[in-house]
């Protein structure tokens, strides 16, 4: 059987990693390449292409890939464009689908990073199955990913499921990428942990922490974890307001759009039940009860270094093949 | 042709409302009867049959009906049964749809008063032709109808689109049916309305108002619009404090579901640029700049007498019938 391989590549703000998939979710080769050291698109796909052609000739040539996916900031699934990424070095819209077809000669499609990580998780992980789930990507930043009636929701313009972005306290904490006040990105996101710890070390002037052995702008999520598992008590304070934050933001999506699940991903679930008790209970607190205790909250099933790589791969068994269109 | 017709049900608190419309969106046949009378169902249907049934021989007999839609608070599309709806009489779990088929012959289809105004606009009113849009009802409740790709979205368990609960300003108001805090309706409602204005007459003793004409208590939405139209301050800055708080509340929806347009029904929307402007103002001024200006924030074009009737008839289109099931 030929084109039983995809090509999935995440691009990432610093990196870009890649790989080839077959059609059960096995990773058969991975490589990585800076997302910085080009300031010309065209540059940096041809790079991409040479580090993909040996195991492209590998899997016994480019017929053998049905097609190539990709995850991007910003990515539009429609367009197959990346508009006005802000951590990326390419700015306005880059038509990046239609280059990267050009280049390899194989069709591409193009989502955001979250979009990408809920088809994957669909396809391989632990939404195997769902019709209705909403992807949480916890990282550097918040993103979502939004499952309805079996399909991701791309919205009129193929950009939905911001959740990150959405106002969860009016006025609240400003965040600098957008200029916005008080969205979940704030507070839910790895940065806006250590936001939220140096904000409780100066508003408790007079009480002891861990957190204290740290210069102030150093401490990063990964400190405040090790520091709450040493049983410092604003460390641990700081992950029951991330999520009784993130619990009353989640409550809404419930509302929203009804999912059998909500899947956690990325850095911050590595806290484990420092992050996912409060969440989960402040989720329910903030339910209706028609929805209590209905929808599970679970973390990813993939494993995180496949995971970008087998997400943006799985958007290529979506892409109908021009003899079936 | 025969099943050419649909009956249409409108379930509401006090009434309950019904006709007989055609495949153009015709109604041929309008009905009412209380929701409050019986407080056993079986009783209810019995007087709704009777109500029905000289319209229905008019059009030719049960033979030329297709089916019966119905739009009632917490109905669910998935089990056909209204559950736990707090401004109804009959309580528990009503297996609503399947009674309405033993009585009446014909399939029954039954969602939420709010989806199936989504649905009668999408084949009759505004939303004609579009694949992504949001309906929200203002009335003395707030209600939603999500449209995504096409479809409703009904949500793991057929509960989705509770948007009025969302809780926009937390710790904020308490919502007297729900007992939850600054939830959308506790705001946006019309109910909502008349708390603010009662609160902005409190907390500004010194200000005089046409609204100090009325004793607090007979404040209500068409009070404070009448108020505002003669020109005065507070009950103008009522609904500019309703529209900050509702479009801040769109803005959060538009970004999980990207929609074409945003559709305003119900006895709020006669207060026309009092509520529209402030709501569109605070819409753009909380979405991410990708999504500024490119959503369409429109009142419903269906007439509001037969809405309910039309959106609820609509429903019946969508049955499948054994024969093509």
């Amino acid at each position: 059987m030929k084109q039983q391989y995809a090509i999935g590549i995440d691009i990432g703000g610093t990196n870009t990693v890649f790989g080839i998939v077959d059609h059960r979710g096995a990773t058969l080769y991975r490589g990585a390449i800076s997302s910085r050291k080009h300031e010309k698109i065209e540059d940096y796909i041809d790079e991409l292409y040479q580090a993909l052609e040996p195991a492209i000739d590998q899997v016994g040539g480019i017929d053998y890939i049905k097609g190539i996916g990709i995850g991007a900031p910003n990515g539009n699934y429609y367009s197959g464009t990346i508009d006005y990424a802000p951590n990326l070095i390419w700015k306005g819209i880059i038509p990046l689908a239609s280059l990267i077809t050009e280049k390899f000669g194989v069709p591409a499609a193009l989502t955001n990073d979250a979009n990408a990580a809920a088809v994957g998780e669909m396809m391989y992980g632990a939404a195997k199955g769902m019709k209705d789930f909403i992807m949480i990507t916890l990282g550097t930043g918040v993103g979502s990913g939004i499952v309805a009636n079996g399909h991701l929701i791309y919205g009129h313009d193929g950009f939905a499921g911001e959740l990150g972005h959405t106002t969860i306290i009016p006025n609240g904490r400003l965040h600098p990428g957008t200029d916005m006040y008080g969205s979940l990105e704030s507070y839910a996101s790895a940065t806006g942990v250590a936001s939220t710890a140096r904000e409780f070390l100066n508003n408790n002037p007079d009480r002891g922490s861990l957190l204290r052995n740290y210069p102030a702008d150093e401490i990063d999520s990964r400190i405040v974890y090790e520091c709450a598992m040493e049983g410092d008590e604003i460390a641990k304070e700081v992950y029951e307001y991330t999520g009784a934050i993130l619990g009353l933001a989640l409550a809404n999506f419930v509302m929203f759009s009804s999912p059998e699940a909500i899947i956690l991903f990325g850095g911050m679930t590595k806290a484990g039940d420092l992050i996912l008790k409060p969440t989960k209970e402040h989720m329910e607190k903030n339910l209706l009860p028609i929805f209590q205790n209905k929808v599970k909250l679970i973390f990813s099933e993939l494993k995180e270094a496949d995971a970008a790589i087998l997400g943006a791969s799985a958007l290529v068994w979506e892409i109908k093949s021009p003899a079936t269109n």
